[in-house]
C-alpha cells in the first residue's frame, strides 16, 4: 500500500513516520508537509534512521500536496492543525481512506464546534460520513469508513475507561477528570510555555473545567453512551516528554464492593479481548507502563465514607504521542484495511 | 536564641538548618541528629557551606540527644519520623518551645491517630497543649504555645484556600482534591520507587480518596471549620524535586460572578495581609511561581454549566519543603518568639 | 529457539525480555533470578505487557537455576552481576551459547582483572575462549563463539569511534575522554546517588583519569589495535534515564582538511555497511537521535589552533541499555545464530 | 542608592531583580526594558512576589530607557544582549557606575571582538576602562572602576581553577576543557532548541574546541596569566534549569603527590579568604553544591599513568545565574561600592 503522512516535520508526523516505515502492510510511504516541502525528512529528526528509509520513493525529501495526490494514495494521515488539515484532506477524499488527527471532524454538532474552534466545521458534506475512532469502541464503524476521525489524546484517556461503565448505566453523577500531561502534547512550535526552563520542575492546572477545547468532544461521546449529568475536566501539565494519566471522581451510590464487581465486569466485557487495554483492578496503573506502547491501562478503586458518600476512582494512562495519537491512527488504519489491531504497534512499555 | 534541629541529616533538617543559620534571631545552632550524631552536618550536604557556619558551637559535628539535652535550647525543631519524633522531643518540653514536623501531635482525636498511624498517640497529656501550625489561620494560639505540631505539606497545601470559604459557609458539597506533589515529599531514605529512573518521565496517583494518611489531618481541619460533607483526596507524584499543587473541585449553588465574589471577599478577608499569601484571582498558580519560597499562591475559578450545575476549582501551589514544612516551622517560631512572619524566610520564587 | 534471561528483574534483564520476547527466532523464553525466583516476571515492570507473554512457558513465573539448566537452553543471557554473573552461567557452558553482559570474560589479562575487580577472574580455562562481542568490529569472532562477553557501554560508546582510527594508524597521542552517561547505567539497586532528588537538576563527574572500572577495558583494546598512547577517560552522571554521550579529544598532526578526510576514510571503511553506525560527518550528534535504538552516531571535527597544535574532536552517542548493553547482545546472538543484525533490532530512535 | 536594571525581563534579569530587591544597600529599584516597557515586572514572572516590590518606585512597570536616564541612578546593571547593550549604556557612563553582562565591555583585543561578535566593539574610547569582572582576581581592579565587564558563566567556571595555577607557573601544557550547561544559559527567547522535549533526556556537544563565543575570552585571560600553551573548549547542553560544570584536564610532568600539594598551595594561596569558593580537595564537586549559591566549588586530582604522562584534573562548579553571571555582577557592585563581598548574596547552595 501507498500511504501519506501530512505534517510529517511534527512530534506526531515522526511517531507516524516511525510506525508506518516499519509497518508490514506499507510498501510506499510519502511524507508530506505543508511548510517545509522540499527539505529532508530527517532534518531535526536524525534519530528517524535515514540510512534505513527504504519504503521512501521520494528520496528522503519531503513532498508537497500536489505531489502526493499525483501520487494517488491508498490511505493519507494527517497531523496538521485543525482547520489546516481537513482543507488539505478534501480533495484525498473519498478515494483515499483519510485518517485525521485534527480536531476537524471529531464533533457532530456544528455549534459545538464553531464555539471550540472559532470556525464554521470543515467540508460540511463529507463530514456526515466521518467515525469517531475510538478504535476499541467503534470498530464496527471504522471498518466501513473512508474518513476517520482519530479523537485527542485527553478525550482517549479520559473515554476508555467511562465509556463502557456509561453503556452498562453505572454512572450517572457528576464526573469530575483531572488529567496530567507531557509536553509534546503542545507540539513542536516555538513558544514560550514549552520551553525547558519555564516546564522542568513546574506544574500547573490550565483550562478547568468545561474551558478545554477537547471538552465538547468528550461531552458528545458520554451523551450518546448515555449519560446525561456534567463533566468538568481540568488539564494540568507535568514536567515530563511523553505520557497523560487521567484521575476519575464519580460519586456513586451503593456498596463498594458490589460497584467494584460492577465495574469489573462491564471493563471486561468491553475489553477482555483487546490486545491494547490492560485491566489492573485495583493497583493504580503508572504513566510509565505505558509509554512507548500503544496501550491504555485502566485501574479503578471506590472509596466508601462514613457518612454514606461513595466516590468511584478510574485511573487510565496512555503515551499522548501513541494510543492518544499516532498509535491510535495506525491502529485504526489496521481496523479498516484488515490488519490485526497490533500490527505494526508496540503492545510493551519501555525501560 | 540556642536552637537544637533534630533530624538534620535529612532533606527538612536541611531547609531548617539554611533558614535557621541565616536567621538574625538565631545565635547558636545545634544540628542532632539520630542516627548520625558525631558526624560532620555538611557530610552529602555540601551545598550547606561549612565554611560559613558560625552559629555552630559543635564545630559542624552532628549531636546526640544528650548533648542536646544538656545545651538548654530555647527552641527545638523536629523532622524526625512521627514515633520517633514524639519520644526525642519529650524531656526538652516545656522547658524548650518544640516544633515538630512530625504527625505525632497534629490529630487531636485518639482514634484517628491510631487508625492512621498504627500506635496510640504520644505524650499524651502533653498533647492537649499542642497547637496546629497553620500560620496564618491560627496564629494567635501558636502565640501562647510551647508545642505546635507543623503541619504536613499536603493539608497545608489544601486549607489554606478551603478554610476561610468554610468559615464563611461558602462550602457544603463533597470535595473533590486532586494533588501533585514534587519527589522530595518522600524523604531521604533508599526506596525504589524514589529512584531516579522510576520517577523521572512518571507520574502516577496513590493513596487515593481516604487513604492518605493526611487524610485526617485534612478532616479535622475542615470539620473545625464548620464543614459537614465528605472530602477526597488524591495525592499524585510527579517527577519534579520540590513543589506541590492541589486543584479542588467543590460543586457550589448559585451564579458564578456572585460566588466568585464572595470568595474573594472571604479569602480576602483571611489574607490581606499576610505577606506569605497571594491571591491570583482567576489566574491559576503555577508550582514554579513559589518553590524557593515560603508562599502559597491560590486562585480560583467557578464554571457554571448549562444543566445548572456549577463547579468551583480552586488552585493553590507551595514549596513542600518551605511552606509545606521547614518554613511554616520558622514561621511558627517567628510568631512564637515575637518576629515578624517574614523574619529569615524568602518571599521570593526561584528564577 | 530456547533461550534464558538470567537477572531479568533488572533494568537490563527488563531490555533483554522485551527484545527477546519480540524476536522471531525465540519460540521459548525463559526469566531467571538468582534473587525473585518463583515472584511473577512483570512486578514491578507493569510495562511487560503480561497479557502478551505467549512465549513464556514459566506462565510468567521467574525461574531459578535448576529449573533452567533442566530446559537445556540454545542461548544464556546473563545480566547478573560480576562475580556472580559467571558462576551462575558456568554449567551452562559449552552446550548452551552463552551472551554475558557483566564483566566477568571482557579483561584477558588476569592481573587487569584483579586490580579492576578484586577478585581473581573466574573460570580461568574456559574464559580462554571467550571473545569481546564489540559486534561490528569482532564480528568474524562472535560467529564462532560459545562464550560472548558484551561490552561495557562506556567501552562500547567510546571504541566504535577509535578503533578504526588506530587500526588505520591515525592515533599515536594522548586520548582524553569525557563521557556522559543516564542514570539507568547505575542500575536497579537502591543507593542514595540513584534518588531523583540526588540526580535531578545535578551533574557530576567520577572516577576520573584512570579509576573507572571500565578504563581496562577500553585500554586492552586500544593497545590490540596498535594504539601505545595513554587514555584518560573521565565519565559524568547526567540527569537522565538512558543515553550516553562520549566527547574524545586527541591532538593530532598535519593540516585539519586532511585528518578530517582520513578520519572519513577510516570510519567508511569500518561502517559504511553496519546498519547501526551512522557517521554524521561535522554535524554533532545528539543522545536523543539513538535513544530507543540499537545505533551509534559518530561525529568528528578537527580544530587547528594557531599555534599549529590541531585537536581532533570524535562524538558518539549510543543508548546504555540497547547498544550499551541489551541490544548489542542480541546484535551478538544474531550474529552467532545466523540472524541478520538488526533482527528483532530497532534502528530508529524514539520521538 | 538607587539601581537601574536594564533588561529585567529575562531570566538574568529576574535573578538581578531578585538579589537587588533584597540588596540592604539598594533603596530604589527601576526594572528598565528595551522591548518591554509599560508592562508589569512580574507578569510572567509571578515568583518574583510583587507585593513585597517596596523599593519599586514605578509601581511594578518596566520603565523605558529615557525614564531611567531621568533617574539618575547611581548603578545600572545590564542585561541586555551584546551589541544592543553598550548602546543602551552608553549615555549613562560615566556618571553611573555599569555592571555591563553582556560580552560587549570583555575583549581587550578589537579584532578577537570581531571576529567572535561580527561587529566592531562598541564604545571604542571608553572600553579602554572597563574591568573583566571576576570578582576574586580582579577585586583591586574592580574597586576603581566605572565600566565592569561581567565575565561569561563558561569564562567564569573555566577561569577561576586555572587562574592560580597559571599565575603559580604550574600549567604549560595544552588545555582540554569539557563543560556541561544547564538550559537556562540559552536565554528565555523561544527556540527549538531551548523547548523542553528537545532537551530533556537529551545531551549534545556544541561548538567544540576554538569555536564558542566565550574561548577568546577565556584565552585572554590565561595569555595574560602567563599561559602560552593551546586552549581546547566543547561546551555540552545537558538537561537541567541551572548550573555548570568544567572538567579540566591538564598533562603535566612531575610526581602526582607533589603536583597535587603545588596546586592546593596555589589555590589556597587565591582563595582562602574568598567567601564563596569552596576549595574541595580530592572530593569531586557536584553541581547541586551550589546550584541557588554565588559560590564556586573546586576540586582536583592528579593521575599518574603506568608510562610516565600524568595528567592535571580539575572539577568546577557554578550556578551560571548566580556566580556566572548575576551574582558576579551583585558581587562587583559590592566591592565597587565598599560592600562586603556576600552582602545580600547566597552563601548556600539549595537542598
Amino acid at each position: 500500500m501507498r500511504i501519506c503522512v501530512f505534517g510529517a516535520s511534527g512530534y506526531v508526523g515522526a511517531v507516524l513516520m516511525r510506525l508506518l516505515l516499519d509497518h508490514p502492510g506499507v510498501t510506499e510511504l510519502l511524507p508530506v508537509s505543508s511548510t517545509a516541502a522540499g527539505r529532508p525528512v530527517d532534518e531535526g529528526d536524525w534519530g528517524l534512521g535515514a540510512d534505513t528509509l527504504g519504503k521512501l520513493p521520494s528520496g528522503r525529501l519531503l513532498l508537497n500536496r500536489d505531489q502526493a495526490l499525483r501520487a494517488r494514495p491508498d490511505a493519507v494521515f494527517s497531523a496538521l492543525p485543525h482547520g489546516v488539515s481537513a482543507r488539505f484532506c478534501e480533495p484525498f477524499f473519498p478515494n483515499s481512506a483519510v485518517f485525521d488527527l485534527s480536531a476537524d471532524f471529531r464533533l457532530r454538532d456544528e455549534e459545538a464546534h464553531r464555539l471550540a474552534y472559532g470556525t464554521a466545521p470543515p467540508m460540511k458534506r463529507q463530514r456526515q460520513t466521518a467515525v469517531y475512532g475510538l478504535s476499541e469502541l467503534y470498530e464496527e464503524d471504522v471498518k466501513r469508513a473512508n474518513l476517520i476521525a482519530v479523537p485527542g489524546c485527553y478525550p482517549t484517556c479520559v473515554l476508555l475507561p467511562i465509556l463502557p461503565l456509561a453503556r452498562a448505566s453505572i454512572i450517572s453523577s457528576t464526573i469530575t477528570i483531572n488529567a496530567l500531561s507531557g509536553i509534546s502534547g503542545a507540539g513542536k512550535s516555538e513558544k514560550r510555555d514549552s520551553m525547558f526552563v519555564e516546564r522542568s520542575e513546574n506544574a500547573l492546572a490550565y483550562n478547568p473545567g468545561l474551558r478545554h477545547r477537547h471538552h465538547p468532544e468528550m461531552v458528545q461521546e458520554i451523551r450518546l453512551a448515555g449519560i446525561k449529568s456534567e463533566l468538568f475536566f481540568t488539564p494540568h501539565l507535568v514536567p515530563m516528554r511523553r505520557g497523560m494519566l487521567s484521575t476519575i471522581s464519580i460519586p456513586i451510590a451503593g456498596e463498594p464492593e458490589r460497584i467494584a464487581a460492577d465495574i469489573e465486569k462491564a471493563l471486561q466485557g468491553a475489553y477482555s479481548d483487546k490486545c491494547f487495554i490492560s485491566l489492573t483492578g485495583s493497583r493504580i496503573p503508572s504513566i510509565r507502563d505505558v509509554v512507548g506502547s500503544n496501550r491504555c491501562d485502566i485501574g479503578w478503586i471506590v472509596e466508601g465514607a462514613k457518612n454514606g458518600a461513595s466516590m468511584l476512582f478510574l485511573f487510565s494512562v496512555i503515551d499522548n504521542l501513541l494510543k492518544g495519537a499516532g498509535g491510535q491512527a495506525v491502529q485504526n488504519f489496521n481496523i479498516r484495511f484488515g490488519f490485526p489491531h497490533e500490527c505494526g504497534l508496540p503492545v510493551r512499555g519501555e525501560v
